[in-house]
């Protein structure tokens, strides 16, 4: 279903802030979809039928709803640079997705097989190559050049950030500054770009636009803290079929960072052999998850990411008000509280 | 050895129109050398050594002597604004060689091992993906808007024609049109960008710019219907080890389409076995070599890599003059008589 349907589907006063977002920002987002439909268009087929696979398959639009909702709450209109720059910032994220599939060689994404499974590595990366260079170009349109700044600036946070992660797979001592500047590129870099140039195209000062910025840096701290607790089921879940993909993979996360910080040795020794070793063995998911919560781990790393949700508020507040500043206020909030 | 190096070593008449405009440029590459390296850093270990076994394993610096020699060309300096968009250019080819390689599954480039066989896969697609972003960056440091749409624009043809490329490959009857277009984005596209952008900074006229963009995409197709050719041992070469990576690949280039076209029934079941079936038996690539000579498809070949010689002289003649412009005409005679 198409997010325009979806919108179409939903009550006047949704149940998630990000819901009722998306009905507030109907007419812009719809502006959005068009085009990211156009702008993924190509003569050559595999490019429109793999960029429509991923775009179609639903994902939240959560970057494009920062970036129209943060011109709104500064008390701007989200006009055409604010359309332009909402669809480059889903494309970097989709282009990111692709890259993303390939790296980790996942199977699943957004639910679905993931594309390098239906089109393969090399189309999934030439066509992540190419949303990348439609990105750019959306946002040369907007001929504001505080915009492609702080973009590129974004995009090289996020390809170092990534790079990074790579290279700390399987490190079961990561440090918890190198887990930050991962969480800090994976998703708060283009989760700050979004807001702050979002609320800069809406006519704010440079000062707001700063404390758009850091709403949105922190919110995606939180909403990355809250996915890798989730990916060892939260604090009570049951094992389920999309638990247990960061530690298949030997990714170091803050969960696990504090459940081998506060493990007796027989927790160390587990730990290192889960995360050294790639190919876990039967049952050692369950015994990640059962000492993530055994040890606070799961608690200490909600505490941190409700207090980043704080620490959005309060910089939100700073600079914007009104029903959309309200309404991403709660978003912060339920960012943490969908662990429940 | 480095560029420097290199340069150093030249004699004040370099063999090749190519080492004379590396030695007048001399100056501004070094400035463009700066910003390769500099602009490389990262505390991420793996992005430096990534990007300086690829830089450091000297390419020819065709791209960026190209950008810096139009806005010589057209009677400006090379400052500031030039050498980023010169460092910029050969970000973009030095990103779009590492994801090619992923793609291609290439052992070798530039004669050493391909990047990815050293440090995987997915280290070549995300240290691409920082370098490309890198490229965006000093791209936008230049303030000027009508570079970031040239390259903007350059990037998602480049982009685009890989995937065309992707999807060509294993078709023996591709159209010239088809295998044209791959070309023009392979090649042409970014020397194209690199020549109109690079007068532009130059302080060229719009018209002026235009003129030189034409050089820079008629050189581009000349260099890869040579590039194409020499892939099969050139017109009289023995195979040497650097030869037959199109036909292994099963890309179909225009030696190949034309030796197609001008065959007989049992030539015609050759290439079509040859190029559908990926894993050729042994000495399918000598009696393709024999076939492209047999027919007259390697001279046919290097006839319109001529003529696309003689129009990028044209152009030329129309916007520019003085040294570097006869240096630039004697580049596009060199683009087709390294064939010899």
């Amino acid at each position: 279903m198409s997010l325009q349907a979806e919108v179409q589907h939903l009550p006047t006063a949704g149940q998630t802030p990000l819901h009722r977002l998306s009905d507030l920002l109907r007419v812009e987002l719809r502006q959005v979809e068009t085009l990211l439909n156009e702008r993924a268009a190509s003569p050559v087929a595999t490019i429109p039928d793999l960029s429509s696979y991923l775009i179609a398959a639903g994902g939240k639009r959560l970057r494009p709803i920062l970036t129209l909702a943060c011109a709104r709450a500064v008390g701007g209109r989200a006009g055409a640079a604010t359309a332009n720059l909402a669809a480059a910032v889903e494309f970097i994220h989709t282009a990111t997705l692709l890259h993303d599939d390939v790296v980790d060689d996942s199977e699943l994404r957004r639910g679905k097989a993931a594309a390098k499974n239906l089109w393969g590595a090399s189309a999934s990366i030439l066509v992540g190559d190419f949303l990348f260079a439609r990105a750019f170009t959306l946002m040369v349109e907007t001929r504001d050049l505080r915009i492609l700044d702080i973009l590129s600036r974004a995009s090289c946070v996020i390809a170092e950030g990534e790079v990074r992660q790579l290279a700390a797979i399987g490190q079961p001592d990561l440090s918890l500054e190198d887990y930050m500047a991962i969480v800090e590129a994976k998703t708060a870099a283009l989760f700050e770009a979004a807001t702050r140039a979002g609320a800069l195209s809406g006519g704010s000062s440079d000062a707001a636009a700063d404390a758009m910025g850091e709403y949105g840096r922190r919110l995606g701290r939180a909403f990355q803290l809250v996915d890798d607790l989730l990916d060892y089921g939260g604090l009570t879940s049951v094992i389920g079929k999309s638990v247990g993909d960061d530690f298949r993979e030997g990714k170091v996360t803050l969960p696990v960072l504090i459940a081998r910080e506060r493990a007796d040795a027989a927790g160390r020794v587990f730990w290192d052999r889960a995360i050294t070793e790639r190919g876990q063995r039967d049952g050692d998911l369950s015994q990640a998850i059962h000492l993530i919560r055994a040890t606070g781990a799961g608690e200490a790393t909600l505490e941190a990411a409700r207090s980043e949700a704080d620490a959005a508020k309060a910089a939100l507040a700073k600079a914007a008000g009104g029903v959309f500043a309200a309404e991403l206020a709660d978003l912060a909030d339920y960012c943490v509280e969908r662990i429940h």
